[in-house]
């Protein structure tokens, strides 16, 4: 019934994925009761072959010889997935549970695990029982999956000498290594080259990094030309032929699933983009590769009211707070073209859980940085933009992220001109930042300047932590507007003038 | 593609929604180019045959005749909802960009639109141009439209004439007004009657007041006993027959769709019910309730790792500042069963947002008080729940919500015990308690004591809000883990010990 369950099964079926095989313990109990509660008229077999699938009704779904026939003929089809629709009884052979509602959540209990024991011809006082027929059948099973991995490696082994390159390259994939220098092709943007929006930059980054990490798979759910996801020149993957490019259509959810499902197989980095606002879409599946720690890359664009015209159904207001507030996912939105390729670093470099990049839709200005290039500092996910002048602490620190870092550094002349020393900082990861040792955190925000204003065009909630008890927090906690994106974010206070103003009325 | 269509399709089917009419503009074109790219398998008539559904073929989809035909034949089926699948070109009349993606998000442009206006016969210097036909043809509509407006409104003044007391009901259910006097209903639990999950009591709450507030109405996405939300004697909705209480299947995403849909009907109040982790399949159908204002309330069970062995799959940590974090919803997470009472109460009498429900799994104590009821105190989003020894300002605060509240008292005794005069403050509904006047949050939260403890089994991300620079947060920034509840609580840093310690070190 889940929607993602019907996004995937659509995917497959496109794309021809002759080998996943679904069997559905079509045991018509869900813990409401009896499926025709909710699931009355749909007829699942005719469904999945109108998504392309191979459909086997199986009538006696216990008996085991005729669903391993079924699984045979599911194998030998290969240019559509299979549904073997498995009709089947819950807590089958429990004489006063089987078939019901009642034993879908809570065990059997005593008195009915031996009844059924007894029903199904057990012995009842056994428990975890395996009989030696059993015991000899995965004996077997296993002898016979030994041989098989030994004339694998064996293969492998011959191959490995005849192609000491491809091997080794299959080797360093499958163990998630990235290529030796690859870093060294991240391009490096000049100010000077003009305003870029950082879904540009990224797009920029994932092209130039295409052909040194040939493991970088990806695309976009429908939003191609607007997430910049597309290898150029690469092929798009289709039932016809591998590609690195993919289309994953208007199918957050299931993107998301099988971006964790492409990493879970390992030998590919996968990245799948959308708009921010949708990442909502596609929780439950972030939460899922955040929990299991698997390096994905979500490359959400069109991540403020920056957006513009599109108004509040597709401008992002809450979604930068709920994405950090999940465990073990990091969130990383770049203030140029430089942090963008530092983002795509640490996205890659990070072995142990998904990153999500928010990236503008509009054009920022590339920064010049304060004698350090921002794409180095930008690693440690926090480091000063734009130093105060003279010596000594400075009197005010402006915090942003994103597109507001520009709006900061223009706050910031217009408060260095009035004598009030201001430096910014940019934020572009919080998780890294809190990674960085306390020395170098206290070096970039003094927690002695408690003068301190975070610009974040999105939900105040969370910057307290940084602005603290004496600071100020320019944020957006209400949704955006429809007007031309330069618009909206002038009306809802997010000027170089508002900013500045802020910033001294806390002195 | 999306896979809320595809759940809302079935629910329709299920329940012979016949007077949903869905016309398919099936171009064959998305943002990336042809459906062909993502979408070349899928029978999209024969999917919606599966769920039962009317299916017509409209093969000239811009025959206006033919789609009045097909829109007549549709209204005539009343047992099953319809789907005509008109085959349209997008941009259709344009002759350099119909069939293609590049008029999907972008305006034709001065020059294609004049070639367009010239092929279609169309007047090419005209802009919003109303031929008179038309113009006749609205006119008839609107008298037609009139008539059956004044026809109705006759019968209606008729049927109140014969029917006063129904009339005056069917009025204020329309107009969005509880019945008079209806919190009268809301049940008071005493703290001797045993501890209770704030679950139950929310089941108990909707059961007080189904016979006095008729117009509530909702269920659960396949959790109704663990929701707690079904109406007891209430018939259930079905084909067959109308009913209060609703199986929305495994289908959390679109349920929530469905909500907004019923208070944007008008005449009724729909909550709907599924784990607090599983609230993210349902984030957009959230957000658009929250930026439309509508009053629908999200019964939201299972609040943390009190869940216990399910493990951290069901056990959400993110969610409460994820919830928190949307504009216009309110999040309510009640400290026991007068809580969830109170909570209820803020709920229907909101009329312009959501507002989601927070509940344990687990039991809790009701609490005492101090000497006013929770209840009461709890309408104002965050009150004093046990007031501090003797006179003068607290040495200590400490701030919890939900289960966690009655945890703080405990660790309250332990500290008063120690001479450490502790005030507990309970802060169910963070956005309300925003929304009360300062004189009253400062009696609450007196801004010059700042030693305080925060504690919430979550993500700590939002609470430096409350805490401040001098205060601690105790609280959850990792995914949980599988064991008894009890145990992972202690596990995890949550027993009254460990806030006590917590607290004692700020001093």
């Amino acid at each position: 019934m889940e929607g993602v369950a019907s996004e995937a099964a659509s995917l497959a079926g496109h794309l021809q994925l002759g080998k996943i095989v679904y069997v559905y313990d079509d045991n018509r109990i869900t813990i409401d009761g009896s499926t025709d509660l909710s699931f009355s008229r749909e007829d699942v077999a005719r469904r999945f072959e109108a998504y392309g699938w191979q459909v086997e009704r199986l009538e006696k779904g216990h008996d085991v010889e005729a669903l391993h026939d079924a699984l045979r003929r599911a194998e030998d089809e290969v240019e559509r997935p299979s549904l073997i629709l498995a009709r089947t009884q819950i807590a089958h052979g429990s004489p006063g549970k089987q078939g019901t509602a009642a034993s879908h959540g809570a065990p059997l209990g005593e008195d009915e695990l031996r009844a059924t024991k007894k029903n199904l011809g057990w012995p009842e006082d056994a428990f975890f029982l395996v009989p030696d027929e059993v015991r000899e059948r995965f004996a077997e099973v296993r002898a016979r999956g030994e041989e098989l991995e030994a004339a694998w490696r064996e293969r492998f082994r011959r191959y490995a000498g005849e192609h000491p390159d491809l091997a080794a390259e299959f080797e360093r994939v499958m163990e998630g290594r990235l290529p030796e220098g690859w870093a060294s092709s991240l391009p490096v943007f000049a100010p000077d080259n003009g305003p870029l929006a950082t879904r540009s930059a990224s797009g920029k980054v994932l092209n130039a990094l295409a052909p040194v990490v040939p493991e970088l798979v990806g695309g976009s759910a429908d939003l191609t030309p607007s997430n910049n996801t597309e290898l150029k020149g690469e092929p798009w993957l289709s039932a016809a032929q591998a590609g690195r490019n993919i289309h994953f259509g208007v199918r957050e959810h299931a993107m998301g699933a099988v971006l964790s499902g492409l990493s879970l197989h390992r030998g590919l980095v996968p990245y799948g983009g959308t708009f921010l606002v949708f990442s909502d879409y596609m929780r439950p599946s972030i939460r899922m590769a955040a929990l299991t720690g698997l390096p994905v890359v979500y490359v959400f664009t069109h991540d403020s009211i920056g957006v513009g015209e599109d108004g509040p159904t597709h401008q992002p207001v809450e979604h930068l707070t709920s994405l950090r507030a999940m465990p073990n996912l990091w969130v990383f939105r770049p203030a140029d073209a430089n942090e963008t390729a530092a983002a795509w670093r640490v996205a890659l470099e990070r072995r142990d859980g998904p990153t999500a990049l928010a990236l503008s839709r509009q054009k920022l200005p590339v920064l010049r940085g304060d004698g350090t290039a921002p794409a180095e500092s930008a690693l440690r996910g926090g480091y000063v933009a734009a130093r105060e002048s003279g010596s000594g602490d400075p009197a005010m620190v402006l915090m942003a992220t994103g597109s507001e870092v520009s709006l900061a550094l223009e706050a910031r002349e217009i408060l260095e001109k009035e004598g009030i020393r201001t430096r910014v900082v940019s934020l572009p990861c919080l998780e890294l930042f809190q990674e960085q040792d306390e020395t170098y955190r206290n070096d970039v925000l003094p927690p002695q300047v408690r003068a301190r204003v975070a610009v974040e065009a999105a939900s105040s909630l969370g910057w307290e932590r940084y602005a603290g008890d004496g600071g100020a927090i320019v944020a957006l906690d209400r949704f955006g507007a429809s007007a031309p994106g330069t618009v909206v974010f002038e009306k809802l206070g997010f000027s170089a003038a508002q900013v500045a103003a802020r910033a001294r009325a806390l002195l």
